[in-house]
């Protein structure tokens, strides 16, 4: 009997998930719609709140009609679309070594997930399969028109009479109102990636890029000392059912194969990878055994399961290793360290670096996108922007054009560890070499001094290189530095991340984005808890913490809560000078 | 029998309570060394790894020699220095009709502090009593050698070789050392306030300016719907061991006359209060009955118990009320909204306004500071940076030249709700606005949308405005906009502001602040698990988590955590490729 394994579903309070068709009947956009109570003006009229619709990440578990079933995965929207451009394949087996073998290993039976696909899709012979090479050919797929849905949130229905804010975009090129043709053309120009390989039809489409909102990444992963297949299926979910618009796997424990396979055929997000990991674990941890040949099957078996981005570090080249023996923390990244140890071992450029270019071959052949990864990036606020990790980017921006060569869609990885006065030359640097590629940070923190704190020590600087440019941020939990995260870390860490996302937008002035503000600051005056709880990031928490004080049904209708009491919420006074004020006005003008 | 009150005491973790001697005997400033294990190098040589020695806020009940004592009060560290100033009397009785009201109340007796000080000093008949007075005239007093010391940290004992970061001040004046002569001088210009009552000759004293390291106020108060006195001196005591620089007693329920004079009595930082609360608790929360007597009576009684700041809303003028009218949250600060409706009722100007000079002559003769409150601060996005908030920020500029012409520090409360991009006007405003006067900020929130994470997204924008700036943040904790917050809420609130303190503080380049990051990073690096627990922030939540996943004492000295695991150890795989590349370059060297 098979381990069954469970993950939370079941709408959001206060959400409706509602489904947005586009111009043909099978380019469903999910969204959550949230439906808010009407306002009983003082006249004794009644104002009608409009929903406030937001994009949705968490898939068909939140639907109510939906029936989870693990086993048998999610369904496979993108099918249809990937079989209508003819330019792929199916497989007569898997083309990866290690794939077969594990397939072969009747002892994982108990483990695998039932259905693996053993005919995964390849691109036709000479054929590039990439969102990118279709939009340099002046085409709109379903995809992007799919995220160019997502993206507005309805935006052209609005109908409540409100002042939009004016952001400062800083450079970016922020549409009112964002179109399929919008969405291929900055995928044609290389500043956007929509993540989706041709073996995860699974995945609802998403963008990423710097002249959209900006988005989040969760990592999961099980380590070698703790955690277990079913644990990470159920963070990944968790993670997605938060806000995460992609996960990255980060497993480095046993069965990494078998974990990702669970997780691919359930994931309704981008899945990104480093596939690195998995090659050294293949040899044991031995970085003397890694060989390109061992990292190239394991590209391959990773793509044919439907991985949808890798981070490949290729910009951590031979010599710039010895640029970081005065670092204080040397180099911090995983994948940076492992290249780091084989060039000095080896005594030679790196295999990633040396073999980019069938790197990128093998990518545009399933569209895996290729995320640049920062091997270099500073591991605490003293190594910030030295001179190793501007070396390595500049060498992330030159593979760009190696990736724009087989119409690879990429992305650049950044920090880290940032004091907030050294974070614009971040952007600065990488908006200058990398094309327009966008850019994927990792926070920055911008202080060392708080563990147990570093969602919101990362999260400051998150929501500032957001503000300035960066297109998604990869969230760091409250156990960063301590431990691996929890199912609480992870909800803490996807939620912290959503705010600093969304404040970057505010800041940027997403026209979509600012109208959520502006009715839950309604709500707030107007005293309608409930709508105050749905339209919050975290509706449970906010609840929660409201019925800690005033638990009674009747205290979500009062005029006040416990933080301030009756007589002194200064929301409620309002409503009486407002009043003595316009009635005074009135008799003046009639005068 | 009266009730028993408990405080959490005894040291943090890891930390050392020392006291540091100035030119007297009777100026010991307390900091809190934080010890660290050696490392041992490869050459199996030892290397003496120097302690981090951070300031205290944390008073006497840190110290192990200490017996707290809530009913007898904190020693008078103070009172030696203000008699020998020979300015002040002491009075016969209290000045306060209320005060005396209160003592002669025998059914308080049960509730009441037993030692309330029935004889409080005020300045002789024509002497200006306040720290600013005493440096106009070129005098050093003991509190300002105080707060210098306080200030360096030790920086001038340091040993350790490291290469200091340099910071970006954005136009603030930060000395490496900071001299006795140095706090007169901006203190003389009203640049900096030390929050002084000479009825609180229990505070520690501190400096809150744009050229010293940016302080913390955690708020604490009960509400008329939940909390006790004990609850409250628990709350505060809790708030200053984890950091807070100055805690706010906001209570607005019953018997706030007693729950202040036992937090005043057993704290030693600075303690403010919002006199208005009081005031309007007096007629029962009825608006119509508040009259300047009543307020006035209301500042000297609080004056008499030791209050060492005010917030008074004096900016907010009748004719500023109707530009709130278009607002979506309208007027949400607490005393801002009394006077709004105050003004509106009586169709006259604010009587806090009318009288500000006498409300100036009675902190004279206390030297309590006045913070100049934001009555009409932005309660949303959507009403940042609006005509209303920026017109009484122009009145609170106008009314530091009053406070100044008294002699009384002042400095000026900030939003608030600002989005990212309109953070920096707020700074520009006030430093061209307010006569060089300290800004302390509410936050501000970057976004309006998450409800229970409001430490957090308060964070971003007190990070962000700290480093341009303002010199005391406002905490907010998880609970804002949803009810009171708790002891756990007050600690996750105070320890964040710490982190977004300390973020800017690395920002601007203060040289203190740069070590205890740098001694954190090595101490990651090398893996001496137990150093970085007590160099953090939150030395017991960092220890917490870790042992969450690895609780045996041998994984604190293990080079590796659950995160990654062993053979994934980036940190750790350093020390091999390094080792090689060491021997190497040695070799080459030498040939």
């Amino acid at each position: 009997m098979k381990k069954q394994f469970n993950v939370t579903s079941g709408p959001i309070p206060g959400g409706e998930k509602i489904y947005v068709t586009g111009s043909r009947s099978d380019i469903r956009v999910p969204m959550r719609r949230i439906n808010l109570s009407n306002t009983r003006l003082d006249d004794g009229e009644i104002e009608c709140n409009e929903p406030v619709v937001v994009y949705d990440t968490s898939g068909p578990y939140t639907d109510p009609g939906y029936s989870v079933d693990l086993d048998a995965g999610l369904p496979h929207i993108r099918e249809q679309w990937i079989e209508e451009r003819a330019d792929t394949v199916r497989l007569d087996s898997l083309s990866s070594e290690y794939g077969r073998q594990r397939l072969a290993d009747t002892s994982l039976d108990e483990l695998r997930y039932s259905h693996v696909c053993t005919n995964p899709r390849v691109a036709k012979e000479g054929h590039f399969v990439t969102q990118r090479y279709y939009a340099e050919q002046g085409i709109v797929t379903p995809e992007m028109e799919y995220v160019a849905i997502r993206e507005n949130q309805l935006i052209d229905r609005i109908q409540t009479k409100y002042e939009a804010m004016a952001g400062e975009p800083l450079g970016a090129n922020i549409p009112r109102y964002i179109t399929p043709e919008f969405v291929r053309d900055e995928i044609a120009a290389g500043r956007a990636v929509i993540p989706a390989n041709i073996n995860h039809p699974e995945c609802e489409p998403m963008i990423i890029g710097r002249n959209f909102l900006v988005k989040i990444n969760a990592n999961i992963g099980n380590s070698p000392t703790t955690s277990s297949i079913g644990e990470e299926v159920d963070k990944a979910v968790w993670a997605m059912r938060w806000g995460a618009d992609t996960v990255m796997d980060l497993s480095t424990g046993k069965h990494i194969h078998e974990t990702r396979e669970w997780i691919v055929r359930n994931s309704p997000v981008p899945i990104g990878t480093v596939p690195l990991y998995q090659t050294l674990e293949k040899v044991q941890g031995n970085t003397s055994k890694l060989t390109w040949e061992l990292f190239r099957d394991t590209l391959i078996e990773q793509a044919e399961q439907g991985v949808d981005y890798f981070t490949i570090h290729a910009g951590l080249r031979w010599h710039h290793v010895p640029l970081t023996l005065n670092r204080v923390t040397g180099i911090v990244s995983r994948g940076g360290s492992i290249i780091a140890n084989w060039c000095t071992m080896f005594k030679r450029e790196s295999f990633i670096y040396e073999n980019f270019e069938e790197i990128c071959q093998i990518c545009a052949r399933y569209d895996v996108g290729i995320s640049l990864g920062d091997g270099l990036r500073p591991g605490c606020i003293h190594d910030a922007n030295d001179e190793a990790q501007f070396a390595e980017l500049h060498t992330l921006g030159e593979l760009t054009e190696l990736a724009a060569k087989y119409h690879v869609q990429c992305f650049i990885e950044g920090p880290g560890h940032v004091p907030m006065h050294k974070i614009k030359a971040n952007m600065d640097e990488q908006l200058a070499w990398c094309n327009g590629a966008p850019f994927y940070t990792l926070g920055p923190l911008v202080t060392d001094v708080a563990p147990g704190y570093d969602h919101i020590t990362s999260a400051i600087g998150a929501a500032m290189i957001g503000w300035m440019g960066t297109a998604m941020l990869c969230y760091v939990t409250r156990k960063e530095h301590l431990g691996l995260p929890n199912r609480e870390d992870v909800r803490e860490g996807v939620i912290t991340y959503k705010l600093a996302a969304h404040a970057a937008d505010l800041a940027k002035g997403h026209p979509a984005a600012y109208f959520r503000d502006y009715m839950m600051s309604k709500a707030r005056f107007e005293f309608r808890w409930k709508d105050q709880f749905h339209l919050a990031l975290d509706p449970e928490k906010a609840l929660a913490f409201h019925d800690q004080t005033l638990p009674d049904e009747g205290h979500k209708e009062a005029h006040f809560c416990s933080m301030c009491g009756e007589h002194f919420c200064s929301m409620r006074a309002n409503k009486s000078f407002r009043k003595k004020i316009q009635k005074e006005m009135a008799a003046s003008c009639e005068a």
